[in-house]
């Protein structure tokens, strides 16, 4: 198969427009990170995401789709297939941002499939499917974790009470901001949680920023993300002995410290990937009594572990502890695993859909795992899924310097548009 | 010269009066620390702190002491010589404790110097130069830093009014704490702060516990202390980039924690030492952001590095920096030397009357450096000075769990017994 499908939809795609209703969005929580930086702080439940959502429904009830609110606070805006009876195409992502983010992250996937909608609409290109937009509720976990409650629930991942105790920072429960954003969006039609009459989505699609510096460092347009790497997560404790930094004899010493230095050491042996594909990182380290002059008696620190392939993060997620173990000398040593996903793998379907449409445009694509994590990793046993991806600048992510061009966005927009249209076709 | 110098004094010391006046002490700011080890916590300048210093002078007075307090605070008990012209041979230590602390750093050494002299007092050894019992304020710097302030303005090193705005944990100045104790202390005798008439000290020896395991470990009872190891402290700062750990790869990172690996590993290799004398501790480490899944932007870390060598102190030491910037991959480094004392050695007449001492009394002693700081330091410009160790139990101190045996600490009073006769003789 080539060529473009709905080349009118595709040209229908407004990039100029895609890019005002986010900057819109981005004025809803704005603030400025460093040298001037603008970003977003709009959390999950709170009044500027409600106003954010009331923007949306504005821009989707404008143009004819049909505004629906779930029992998780998940959003879905309507397109009506020429097929009623038939499942629904998904796509989208969410609105709530970092407590420090950026104006793309989530936002984005959610304009960008209203983008691609209106130029379908526009374009008069009919499809039997429904395409329904989502924005998922609490995708960032930066107020109440988890993240990725509303998509987790969706799926039957977990029950829709399973947070409901969880507390933000100021002790409001996860359960009493739900019931009241519910409560104030009482006049928006509620749907049943999940899949709708035993009826699985026809296909998901998330358009995302890369998060990562891949594309723009490589001069490409688009990722076709082929599926979400797995993750690892440990907490390494060292426990040794404190001493006097002055007077205890560096041959008595039982410095955890030293051991911390020699076990990521070794573990960044056991790490070695000359593909650069691995992703092995320490970036929590506590340290007590964390005095200067008093050898450390304990040390903590986190291993975040990830790699797309099962076999190899099986293989060398699980020789994390012995590695530790012969390489610490003096302390006693705990490894405790706190997560653990396996990689989740996209439908051919819809990564063919994503590479045929970008190779149709002309645009220089690759294959590419995700590094993040996102809502569609808990679609992938729903239905078949797929994402995609545009550049960030310099891969930065959750910070107010995030930045993607109008021009890039647009070409993403163009093929969601295009992978929306073959799928619902 | 051989055989013990005023053997009925030595005789007369009396360990069990001293260990009963210790345990009366340790009961002013008694803590349990664990594993409910009887530990101390008694600040300088603090009612407590001011009880210890009543009882100290009734013990002093009953044997026919005469107090003083001059300016700083510092707590002086006269034994009067036959040649009240000449310059007093001063002992002591300090009374105030770490806020964890034990039972015997400090307090120790100023009880065995009351020890001592009663002892030539009840054996009738009367000596030429006066004695003079000394607790120097604030050796600690727990409440207020830094310590050593008594000995410091004693010494002229620093003027008396130069820590006046010190506070502490709760805003108090140390200007007003010290008035405030000195109005309470009005009955007691005042003397100008510092050498009296231009009179240095003929000698000054502080005895005092290890802090650390060398003499328990080599089944010692005294150690004959040659002076204190110089120390270098500095701070290190390594600015990298933040990134999210699931999609930057680990080429294009710039990870703190893993140029700090790098640069610890090269300063061990810097530090290398046989003899095990060098100090090198890294023992305070700050990572930011410090969130599980975001590499590393900053670590600071502190380097605490000590040697009794001035050569070996200035070589090792100023190639911490380049050793570090050769070591480091991808941060901005800065590194600045916080603190720079070089060693202070003592006087051959103190310290071979020590060692005479200990082999007169038939006790097992060894030539040593001193690893942590004491008074004694800020007394070497000013007269020959010395000190005494007596072993710590597993070399633990700043803690509850601090132990020295009632006879490790009779042994040190008699060998400061001896010491004193002769140095006053």
């Amino acid at each position: 198969m080539s060529g473009i499908v709905a080349p009118n939809a595709v040209a229908a795609v407004d990039g100029q427009r895609q890019w005002d209703r986010l900057m819109a969005m981005a004025r809803l929580g704005a603030i400025t990170g460093a040298d001037g930086a603008p970003g977003v702080n709009r959390p999950c439940l709170c009044p500027l995401d409600r106003e954010a959502r009331r923007l949306l429904i504005g821009w989707g009830e404008a143009i004819g789709l049909e505004p629906s609110v779930d029992a998780l606070g998940n959003l879905f805006l309507r397109h009506a297939g020429k097929e009623p009876g038939l499942p629904p195409v998904l796509t989208g992502s969410h609105m709530d941002s970092q407590p420090s983010g950026g104006r793309f992250d989530g936002i984005w996937g959610v304009l960008a499939a209203l983008e691609a909608v209106q130029a379908l609409r526009e374009a008069g290109t009919a499809t039997r499917h429904p395409i329904e937009i989502v924005a998922w509720t609490n995708e960032e976990g930066g107020r109440f974790a988890p993240g990725c409650m509303g998509s987790m629930a969706y799926a039957g991942h977990s029950p829709p009470d399973a947070w409901d105790a969880v507390t933000d920072g100021e002790g409001i429960r996860f359960g009493d901001a739900l019931a009241e954003q519910l409560a104030l969006e009482a006049d928006i039609p509620r749907r049943p949680l999940g899949v709708v009459e035993r009826m699985r989505p026809h296909a998901y699609v998330e358009a995302h920023i890369e998060q990562g510096p891949v594309l723009e460092a490589e001069g490409l347009d688009i990722g076709v993300v082929t599926g979400i790497q797995g993750s690892r997560w440990f907490l390494v404790e060292l426990t040794g002995e404190s001493a006097h930094a002055g007077t205890a004899p560096l041959s008595t010493r039982r410095d955890a410290v030293q051991d911390m230095v020699r076990a990521i050491t070794a573990l960044n042996r056991l790490m070695e990937d000359p593909t650069d594909v691995l992703r092995f990182t320490v970036a929590r380290i506590e340290v007590a009594p964390n005095s200067s002059n008093s050898v450390a008696e304990t040390v903590r620190f986190t291993i975040d572990f990830r790699h797309p392939d099962a076999a190899v993060l099986t293989a060398r997620g699980d020789a994390i502890e012995s590695t530790i173990r012969q390489a610490v000398r003096h302390c006693e040593v705990a490894v405790t695993e706190r997560f653990h996903a396996l990689p989740a793998e996209f439908a051919p379907a819809v990564v063919e859909a994503v590479a045929r449409a970008a190779a149709a445009q002309g645009l220089a694509a690759k294959r590419m795992p995700s590094g993040a994590f996102h809502d569609a990793q808990f679609m992938v046993p729903l239905c078949p899924s797929g994402m995609v991806f545009v550049p960030s600048r310099r891969g930065i992510s959750h910070n107010p310097a995030e930045y993607s061009s109008p021009e890039q966005l647009a070409k993403g927009a163009r093929v969601l548009a295009q992978v929306l249209a073959e799928l619902a076709a």
